[in-house]
């Protein structure tokens, strides 16, 4: 229950429109948060939607995914195992500035005077365009076009294009384009949730040289070794006349274009970005990388990077796109809305993932350093669904990152005197970043959440390959984790209870026999026992490789089916409901009632000491059991379980509100299911956390994605077969999107009257409508069905 | 049960002596814990025990008790409330420094040719000395005869005598006597226990300058605002020629003796040191104090100096002796070595708590800089009760000090989101510094530890005045912490339950219901309930002050009686135990069989997260609250609880071996209750820890002396009449030790034969004898009684 009405004013500035996010006018108090809105990202590079200006700025941000700095995590008071070492997205060199001065003032938007001013984030374009005209304090109009893309073609690459007129007079106007890398800023303002850690500087130069107008700083970070180039080119289109001049020094570098502006005579610049990373490779090679991406995007041009665009957004979309209307002129105004809505989390969803490559998605994509660029569950749990669905190549590329990551893994479980592998909570690369253990490293069930995303990639791709090779070694690892750290239990009756540990719920640590931990855990036990046995019988060859790379021994499968077997799952059989964990039903109730709405989030207000000791809820726990594992539950107890978190659940955490709307769903509150929704489809839109300023919350929108797909179709993959419960939801006309089940296409359309279940490509599959099975095929590619009344 | 053997060679080292403790030749292995075991303080200034030469040395350090610096604590991750800054006691001015050269050449131990060497602590006189005879290589051979002393008549001072004789020639002899501040040093090894936080300068320099012979240096910190002189002055008495030399710069100054030795003339150096410190007073004003104190120490001169230690300890002696043999010619080794066991301990707490005036004793006293001189419930637990029964008015001075940090303790609990005062764990200036709140502030038991230790100075001293004025409103204040702090919980029908609290135990955090915690908590409501009503008919107006300093409401001291009443008190009928806490019972049992002796204590070698989730115990926790509440338990539940927690019980912490003494006692496991006894006494003796490098363990001291009188002689006094239940014990011939009680004197006497309790001063008391109370008075003093058999 969200014990305080969140949607906040910001929403209502985007003007309807089914594909753009709009601005109509310059809002200074907004322009933290539309820095956010207006990122532009594809998964590898990824830019703040600041103005070209340079100012005025919230918080000017490129960031490179993976591109960190590590340093020292100093603690208060140190124990053994604690993370050693901090790992901090670092904002890169700033390639987008373009200053303009006219009559050598320059243009500073909250100065200046407008006489037109827009701004369009469009989601099939995949460019970012403002639009200014404004008058000088001399009269002269200027006409400032700007268009900006992050290309999802070349993955290195970043284009502006600028165009100034001036329409109405002759003006010395100068445009400088600069590179420059950023000030390191301080948040040491004591909200956990935001990046901190790095001191001084942290870029140091390398190499730097600039040729005409193509520009070129490389850069190192001292500890993590990390290099990087960025390079810049530009393009000058105008029959005005003009000098360019090109300065250049260790951390910035422009190029100046002093131009003689005749009236309505246009100047375009096109400016191309690029950025190239490495951990072994010098700043030499990165930039001679970079002069490749610089010379071939001259040579194709700003309109061939556009097409890229569209091209890609295109295939997004058709793979992606989840449709809500039935008819866009019809339509009443809520319903369109709600497709602008929906999209902008998906768009943000691409944006955050399309060019993942050998990297993790962290927890705000590309959009701000909050969390500090780092990889949390959040990806495997909230966002590889949608990618499952619609993009399983990226999907595999995650778990394949995930298990580059092996290795770290099994050490640190030896950090923390386990055997096997314990996957970070926190990390860039690979080793565990978080510095408060009891909401870190005690969430032990991230192990549980990579294998569980493991099992859905697998079942829903048939990748039997990826589950044999890099699969079956995690699982070997995570279960061997699992094993170790729970323990047949006589206070028990001999169950396996697993102590100590935190679930998703960070507003209750360190506690015994967590429902969602357990339950977690015997699938990852279970999932590893089977894939073993399998591969033992299927592919002996690569069995025989598996035993060498883990020493894995016969016996241990069967430790883990007994661990499985005996796993203790809490049950209160008097109220009829799991309890979150051992104590949980033990602790004092909070007083909503007198708790006032500025306390929340209540990390923020209390002592993590007292919110420990009370039946409150951060996020959903025993709920999000529910779902990831709908088959353990009774319908009972699933809205006995619902009926008694929901009032306890606060949603501090923005992962809270789809999950609890799934559910809320599922037990027939289809108020509530839809309220919960549009939290967590406005998560970002409406600022309903306070914090979008610092990025957008990726995992939100991956909620988004699974709240239409789980929740109101009703979808559920947890059991063997495809299984759909649609529900016939107020509010929307219409809800229509694909998903890709082993190489074939389905597309489920519901409309007030029916659901359509198409076969859109492939041979056939077999699915479930409420209980019945049906079967598509080339033959029979649709079904029509009409709703359980 | 202690899984190791840890009584080590060290304690050899040292000859058999009733009142001394003798070093006879120089163990540079042993070097770390000599400068410990040798250290002189009077507790407000404490020395190490290092050569006047300044070299060899572990670790130089000066302290003043109170004396400390702040500094940001740096959380890896914040969280509200954390504590925000960490205080430090400041390794001060170092003015011990005498260096010596002969023929130019300094006289450096390890490298010296030692025909003699002796170092003795005189635990009647109070006075280190040391007697070196030096071959140089020239065969010169000089005599160096030293005596230092920090004074406990004179608390600002300190003085050192030099004498040096060149036996068989003439030479040129240099003496340097210095005064410098100290290098900051820093410890980043991991070891939690250590001192850290302090970086780079800590003293600024304000005043300097000398006089003749005298120097002057005072210094300020920066953030803790607190200033300190340093004044040095000599007397140099010899009739060999010389010349002197004076030098002084902002962070050091000598003054140097430029001497023509003549063979077997002495050359005797006299330096006093004085330092005075403050927070309120510039260092212009401290010097001024300084020059007052060494006027005083030249012009009385250094034998008044020695005659002063020698009267202060001989009635430090009278008051608090613990005698254990019967004829010092016939008792057999081991007996007698106990005897100088025992004082070693009762004269290192004389050291640390002689001159107390507002401040608390540090963990180390002043002998080391480990736990950062930080005060923690050690004072009230471990040491009060000696002092309670020797020195009350220092116990006062103490329980007046945590009184003067009211105000914070009231600021702390707001900073927790409780009502009432909570006092910090750790604390130098009364703001919580413990920055792990798991082991720290969740450590709530420390309002109900002062609490008790008030309730035992009042009940021994029968001083109301303190309890109406002063107590009355620490109860009010820590009694409504609790009440706010647990809840009348339904799912334990109705009890007053206490959750997410960390018991003395700190292998098991945060929990619910901690049985010493509840029981503490509970006793703490009673009293403060009882404090309130007694002053309200016993003393109306002090009553109505009250209420107008706290705000009292009538009906909070019977929320206080109903708490209390109602308080859940852990117990398991089936075992027949006290659990330690709701979810002990249900953790693993640790595999002690397999646990490596390197691997203790277990805090360095495993992961918090890992220790927690076993039935596995630092120190006394239940066995604790068993001694300090035993009329709480019957003496069947006694012996269950201690049967079940000692094998549990690592006594990782010096704090455990005491109390688990005592209790052994009890329970009737003589054998086990001496050796861990021994343990206790010899904990710095023969560094059981392991690190007596870094200071004494005060708090074992006080429990040796409680092993003593609650162990041996079965002393309690939770209960309204003071009783004995003694025992006979193999291993000591004799026990003999005063009591003062309400102004009285009782001594008791054990012998193998009988027990005679005698009243050495005052009118009459009631005492219990196992079961039996007599009445001593003027008229019958004394009662002699047999063993219970």
């Amino acid at each position: 229950m969200l014990h305080q009405e969140r949607i906040k004013p910001p929403l209502y500035v985007y003007p309807m429109d089914d594909w753009k996010l709009i601005e109509k006018r310059f809002y200074p108090d907004l322009l933290p948060q539309m820095e956010t809105m207006f990122s532009l990202s594809n998964g590898y590079l990824g830019m703040r939607g600041t103005f070209e200006e340079g100012a005025p700025v919230y918080q000017n941000g490129t960031f490179i995914n993976g591109f960190y700095e590590t340093w020292p995590i100093v603690y208060g008071e140190e124990a053994y195992g604690f993370a050693k070492h901090g790992q901090t997205i670092v904002k890169v060199t700033d390639g987008s500035i373009i200053r303009l001065y006219v009559d050598d003032e320059p243009f500073y938007l909250p100065a200046a005077q407008l006489l037109h001013f827009e701004r369009v984030l469009d989601m099939q374009s995949g460019v970012l365009s403002r639009e200014v005209l404004w008058e000088t304090p001399s009269g002269k109009r200027v006409s400032i076009k700007s268009q900006r893309l992050v290309s999802f073609q070349y993955r290195h690459l970043a284009a502006i294009s600028y165009e100034v007129i001036v329409q109405n007079a002759r003006a010395p106007v100068v445009i400088s384009s600069e590179v420059m890398v950023p000030q390191v800023e301080q948040h040491m303002d004591g909200d956990p949730r935001l990046a901190h850690g790095l001191k001084g500087r942290v870029l140091h130069p390398r190499v730097n040289y600039f040729r005409d107008q193509r520009l070129m700083l490389s850069h190192a970070t001292d500890k993590s070794g990390m290099a990087l180039a960025c390079g810049v080119d530009h393009t000058l289109a105008t029959e005005c006349s003009y000098i360019a001049k090109t300065q250049s020094s260790e951390d910035s570098a422009k190029v100046l274009y002093n131009l003689n502006a005749e009236p309505d005579m246009p100047i375009k610049l096109v400016k191309y970005i690029t950025y190239h990373k490495s951990k072994t490779q010098p700043p030499e090679e990165l930039c001679e990388r970079a002069e490749w991406t610089l010379d071939r995007a001259v040579d194709h041009g700003f309109e061939n990077l556009l097409e890229g665009q569209r091209e890609f957004l295109g295939e997004f979309w058709e793979r992606s796109d989840i449709q809500v209307m039935l008819d866009p002129e019809t339509a009443v105004r809520t319903t369109r809305e709600i497709q602008q809505w929906i999209r902008f989390n998906l768009f943000h969803l691409c944006q955050a993932s399309a060019r993942v490559e050998n990297t993790g998605i962290p927890a705000k994509g590309l959009t701000g350093s909050a969390y500090e660029g780092h990889y949390f569950w959040d990806t495997e749990i909230y966002v590889l669904p949608f990618l499952v669905y619609t993009a399983p190549q990226i999907a595999k590329n995650l778990l394949s990152f995930r298990y580059s990551l092996l290795d770290q893994a099994r050490q640190r479980a030896r950090d923390v005197n386990q055997k096997g592998a314990l996957f970070p909570w926190r990390t860039i690369n690979g080793e565990e970043a978080s510095a408060y253990y009891a909401a870190g490293t005690a969430q032990y069930h991230i192990n549980a959440d990579i294998m569980y995303a493991l099992k859905k990639y697998v079942d829903v791709t048939g990748d039997q390959a990826f589950l044999f090779r890099e699969g079956a070694e995690m699982l070997v690892e995570t279960a061997r984790l699992w094993y170790d750290l729970g323990f047949f239990s006589d206070h028990k009756e001999g169950k396996f209870c697993i102590h100590g540990v935190t679930g998703p719920d960070e507003y209750n640590t360190v506690v015994n026999n967590n429902t969602f931990t357990n339950l977690m855990a015997r699938e990852n036990l279970w999932f590893a026992a089977q894939t073993v046995e399998t591969l033992k019988t299927q592919d002996p060859e690569r069995f025989l490789e598996l035993v060498d790379e883990t020493g894995l021994n016969p016996t241990e499968v069967q430790d883990w089916k007994r661990a499985a077997e005996l796993m203790y799952i809490p049950f209160d059989e008097k109220k009829g409901i799991h309890p979150q964990d051992d104590s949980f039903l033990d602790r004092e109730m909070w007083d909503f009632e007198n708790t006032p709405k500025e306390k929340y989030p209540l990390l923020l207000s209390y002592h993590p000491l007292v919110i420990y000791r009370y039946q409150i809820i951060k996020q959903a726990d025993v709920v999000m059991a529910m779902f990831l594992l709908g088959h353990e539950f009774t319908a009972e107890q699933k809205k006995r379980n619902f009926d008694y978190y929901d009032p306890l659940t606060t949603g501090d955490s923005s992962l809270s509100v789809g999950i609890q709307s799934i559910l809320a769903f599922e037990v027939g509150y289809d108020q509530k299911a839809l309220e919960y929704a549009r939290y967590a489809v406005l998560m970002d839109l409406s600022d309903v956390g306070g914090n979008v300023s610092e990025g957008v919350h990726i995992a939100s929108m991956g909620a988004s994605w699974m709240v239409m797909v789980y929740g109101v179709a009703g979808l559920r993959d947890s059991d063997s077969v495809l299984s759909f419960w649609p529900r016939l939801t107020r509010g929307l006309e219409r809800l229509r999107f694909p998903l890709q089940v082993q190489g074939q296409v389905l597309e489920v359309d519901i409309t007030p009257e029916s659901i359509t279940y198409s076969l859109r490509r492939g041979e056939g599959m077999l699915i479930r409508h409420y209980n019945e099975d049906i079967r598509l095929s080339a033959e029979n590619p649709a079904a029509v069905r009409p709703f359980k009344t």
